[in-house]
């Protein structure tokens, strides 16, 4: 069997996914955007304010009839917001306005309605107002042309505010990654049934269908296969049809009932061993041009495979910022294999990290209970507390 | 018109909200619950695993035969994942074995495939093994009854794999709060039509749906009413049926065509001033047992009266972790209006904090490249750059 580094298995995996998984835009209405990453950079349509409009509830006036306060005029007109108001301010009068109501040419500025008093027909201006006060000109939040806002940015309720403020309905986005999951084993139960002896449940499903869910994917379909070649080929083509990318879990290994390299090896799939620990025995596949990641099929291999290979993939894809690798110093004494390198499951304390668990690949439960991968590497064989540790955040 | 501080406002908006968003229990399936709050504590129904099985694959055999490797024996039967297997290994023998796969009584250790050479009918053990190694016990991982998760965790994708592992179709999330938003304003216009005089787009629905969505609640409808009463009063009820809160914008201030105001003041509802800017004019009612929220309607004040009246609430109900309020040093100088607590607009430099724009409540474009908001306390007019501020981070 042949056997690569995890540095030259994560290099060709992404030689192999980067094209397939390369930036594609699709339009997305506004309503339905939130938390996808703006593919585009977007103008504004129009000026916001789109009209001249009052800032407050008041008396649109022209600010040099207003200059010897207390001064009682005339009301023409009543504007409300929604209304196009009256074109023109007759001089010497005043237009009682609303918030958000257009302020007629010929006025310059808005007195508040606590800095009146009124009737129907007249009002008394007590305090005088300098030409612009309480008037948002048009554009002066945004000129039609403005960048709003540019590429590469994921989008909150702050974005899609703005965009809904210009009239926009549908923004450019990335695309999400589509990507089909198929686990295997003959082994594998679907929650709700009871086990037979020698069964156990089968949790890679969720796992990675969760696992791409949380790094901007979209999960196009998952399956479960049997060791049976001919389902398992049927379940595969049938994923590569609408997926960018499938991802399968268990059957790579080297016992006599591995279907995924039963059946991809003659389609030219790559079967080896990675120099790691857990998830030693991989795969990677070409089918019907689409590429195929084989995870091994224990629950802890299957998610530290997709956080060491997958997830560096998916989330450039997905124009998302990338997981970043921190150096922490242990707490506590940790052993390794030799020529293996690990990722121990941690957890990250104030300042340092620690260990969840023991490197068993079954321990799911300390797997759920960890933050952390602790990545060791493999010429490392013990590490003493205070030792720097490179660490993956989960 | 009655006045409140921006602290007197929230504790009653506390007061009046926290029974109705009290924390209620709902199951969901587990394919279905990433990102949602665990209500209970989750025990494990079974051991995991739920049998012996293998580590490797290769040969299960009785430590005690192969101590004096190499030695051959036949080989009794082939076990693979998913099978029963034989109840019991015949002494000087061994069962071929793959990983996962139950291991007979009798046999108490796997030799791996690499140190074996065999036959159909027998193997040869290359390398002595002691009794337990490669074999995964019964319960290993996790035993029944033992705690999996503490009620109060977001689930993650590494806790549905392990629900998954011991069977669980179901768990205890919290429900999401049920929030309805209701825009208001003759003026508004849907995207997608051409603005008339006096018209503007919409944006309070996209930006309080999305603000919603944001913090855990669920979005039970959004509706825009124009300023006619009847209207109002019947989104309004309708809103009530489904909803445990309802949050409006506009129709809130001083002006004559308030219809969120005309509507809920006959109902019992507190309309006001909150000494805060953007943001002063706010209403707080309850109708049919239902709280509601009565936001002003121009969109920046809109969005900060969501910030510091619905946020802090919304997340508590949804048991998400609150959002921290920070002390950073100012970049630059600001001023503020005395008697008036300010939200600027700003954004986190490395260690300290700038103003993003000025206090206009309808610069959404400002608002949108914010990423925190700059809280001035009430008695402070100016402060200078290294001056400490409060930061909320958006």
């Amino acid at each position: 069997m042949t056997s690569r580094s995890v540095d030259e298995h994560a290099r060709r995996v992404r030689a192999l996914l980067a094209p397939a998984l390369a930036h594609r835009t699709e339009l997305v209405a506004v309503t339905a955007a939130l938390g996808r990453v703006l593919a585009g950079d977007v103008h504004s349509p129009l000026d916001l304010p789109p009209f001249r409009n009052s800032q407050m509830d008041g008396f649109a006036v022209a600010a040099a009839s207003v200059r010897t306060a207390p001064v009682t005029m005339p009301v023409a007109e009543t504007v409300a917001a929604g209304d196009a108001g009256p074109a023109h301010l007759p001089p010497g009068t005043a237009v009682r306005i609303m918030t958000g109501a257009p302020v007629p040419d010929g006025a310059d500025a808005v007195v508040p309605v606590e800095d009146t008093e009124s009737t129907t027909d007249e009002v008394t201006v007590r305090v005088a107002r300098g030409a612009g006060e309480y008037v948002r000109d048009r554009g002066s939040d945004v000129h039609a042309g403005d960048l709003l806002l540019a590429a590469g940015a994921r989008l909150t309720a702050r974005h899609l505010s703005m965009f809904a403020a210009v009239g926009l309905v549908e923004v450019p986005v990335l695309r999400r990654p589509r990507v089909a999951v198929i686990t295997t084993g003959a082994e594998l139960v679907e929650a709700g049934r009871a086990l037979e002896p020698g069964q156990i449940y089968d949790s890679n499903g969720i796992a990675l269908s969760a696992s791409l869910e949380a790094n901007g994917a979209e999960v196009s379909s998952v399956d479960r296969s049997t060791d049976d070649v001919d389902l398992f080929r049927e379940i595969l083509h049938r994923a590569t049809a609408s997926a960018d990318l499938v991802i399968t879990s268990g059957g790579v290994s080297m016992g006599e009932f591995e279907v995924v390299r039963e059946v991809l090896t003659p389609l030219g799939g790559w079967f080896g061993h990675v120099a790691m620990q857990p998830g030693g025995p991989q795969g990677l596949a070409e089918v019907d041009g689409v590429p195929v990641l084989n995870f091994p099929g224990n629950p802890v291999s299957t998610l530290v495979s997709f956080e060491v290979f997958a997830r560096p993939e998916l989330r450039r894809a997905a124009g998302l910022v990338p997981i970043e690798v921190e150096r922490l110093p242990l707490e506590v004494p940790l052993t390794s294999v030799p020529g293996k390198r690990q990722f121990l499951r941690g957890r990250r304390l104030a300042g340092s990290v620690t260990l969840e668990s023991g490197p068993g690949s079954h321990l799911v439960a300390a797997l759920a209970r960890a933050d952390v991968l602790i990545d060791v590497p493999e010429d490392v064989t013990a590490m003493e507390p205070g030792d720097d540790v490179r660490v993956w955040p989960l």
